[in-house]
């Protein structure tokens, strides 16, 4: 299985960083981040780039989803050792861990190279089903909200977030502060809108420099509300500033959410 | 749950032929057609019907699908209590069925109505994932055939299978002929074709009369295998005419296909 030599006792080879786009179908694993004893992405995706490449692989991703949450253009990051056949690693790994998760494409980039700390913006897509009768085939992929939601409302109620805002309204804190972790909650928003796909499929996209915890799933939540006529659009401004998570909208289902590309400095996931 | 009152004692009253439209995910369940021990979209269904309707309901569908084949479009007869709320059953039902089967309309028909025999055609879809990398998103509803695929070769392998054929080369013999079963196997196709839905998503769609045990299934197999160039396109008028089931391509898996509508005079689902 292994592509490359075993180097007991040989010198180190050199590495390269390698960079991978992964889409997956978030729904039967407990977020990306890897942990033990539950199936994870990230933890999926290691085990099999490790029985690849014969040896354990360290990975960096540009968005940590989620349970539930799907992926079409995650980025991840390794080292690999030089001269590694990228086609067969991309087939063995995708044999290995298809169809629910698939690496979309493999490339070798520049050293410094980081999936997350290189991101200049990600870009999420959250879909709502809004038709009076649930739909099997799109019902891993959306949220379905039966009551006919005010369209003009939902559009409207998504300038207030556009710019640099303190999240802390829509984000959930983590217990314990990572030391990694930016203290602050404040992101700026790039753009975000509603595509009305016909046939009742919303789609909702949202781009910022970067999201804080349940931030996407949050704001989805706070403009069905909207949409739902139970909160005004004019109102959101007032819920961004208060900064109290008690008045955004509910959290959104996370199935509905799909973080869909990773922009670089010349190049996009 | 009932949405009938009880009836003991009382004189039985009228009853009405309900019709309905029902999708389904055919992924979960062991076909369509009811059978004690193992779950079946019709044994969901009428489980479901009977607590709604306070009374056992016997099933009447226009197409009894395999084990892991899918619909959108297939539709269900039984009959109901005269003064039944219609509304209120498609979303109790789907309460219960959803999201994997839905009810997509309920319908009070003609007496003699009936979603089997009553039927002028059914239309079938195929979907093959034509792609060097498969999609998670897509796995559970088309077969992945990363080789590329001829077009020209697989549009033109669908013309021999127009109009009447014995197609005994494309269907499994049912191991003791039911009663109600036509004995012959000669079905006539009114259309057949590929639609290249664009990055790699080939959708074949295949109208007839009747379909006997498989038929798609093994026409796409023999098709794709025109694709691949294993077989040739003026060779499939001779496989039909063999009537020899060795000559046919491999059976397509199940996931890809879906009953998609079935034709009546006047209406269509």
């Amino acid at each position: 299985m292994s592509l490359v030599e075993p180097t007991v006792g040989a010198p180190e080879r050199s590495r390269v960083r390698v960079r991978l786009v992964v889409a997956y179908d978030g729904g039967a694993f407990r977020g990306f981040a890897a942990n033990a004893g539950v199936p994870t992405v990230g933890g999926a995706l290691a085990d099999a780039l490790g029985r690849v490449l014969g040896r354990s692989v360290e990975l960096t991703c540009a968005g940590r989803t989620d349970a539930g949450v799907h992926a079409w253009g995650q980025v991840v990051t390794f080292d690999a050792p030089e001269g590694f056949d990228a086609a067969r690693l991309q087939r063995s790994v995708n044999g290995m861990c298809g169809p629910d998760v698939v690496v979309r494409s493999v490339a070798v980039t520049e050293p410094g190279f980081d999936a997350r700390f290189s991101a200049r913006s990600r870009r999420y897509r959250y879909v709502v089903l809004n038709r009076p009768v649930p739909d099997p085939f799109l019902a891993r992929t959306s949220w379905w909200v039966p009551e006919p939601l005010d369209l003009a409302g939902l559009q409207l109620a998504c300038d207030p977030f556009l710019g640099e805002h303190d999240f802390s309204a829509f984000c959930r804190r983590p217990k314990r502060a990572a030391p990694e972790e930016p203290a602050s909650l404040v992101r700026r928003v790039l753009g975000a809108g509603w595509h009305d796909g016909g046939d009742g499929i919303l789609r909702f996209e949202i781009e910022a420099s970067a999201f804080c915890h349940q931030m996407v799933r949050s704001i989805v939540g706070t403009l069905v509300a909207v949409g739902r006529r139970s909160m005004r659009a004019g109102d959101v401004a007032g819920v961004i500033r208060s900064r109290d998570r008690a008045r955004a909208g509910q959290l959104a289902p996370p199935h509905g959410l799909c973080l869909w590309s990773v922009a670089y400095d010349g190049w996009c996931s």
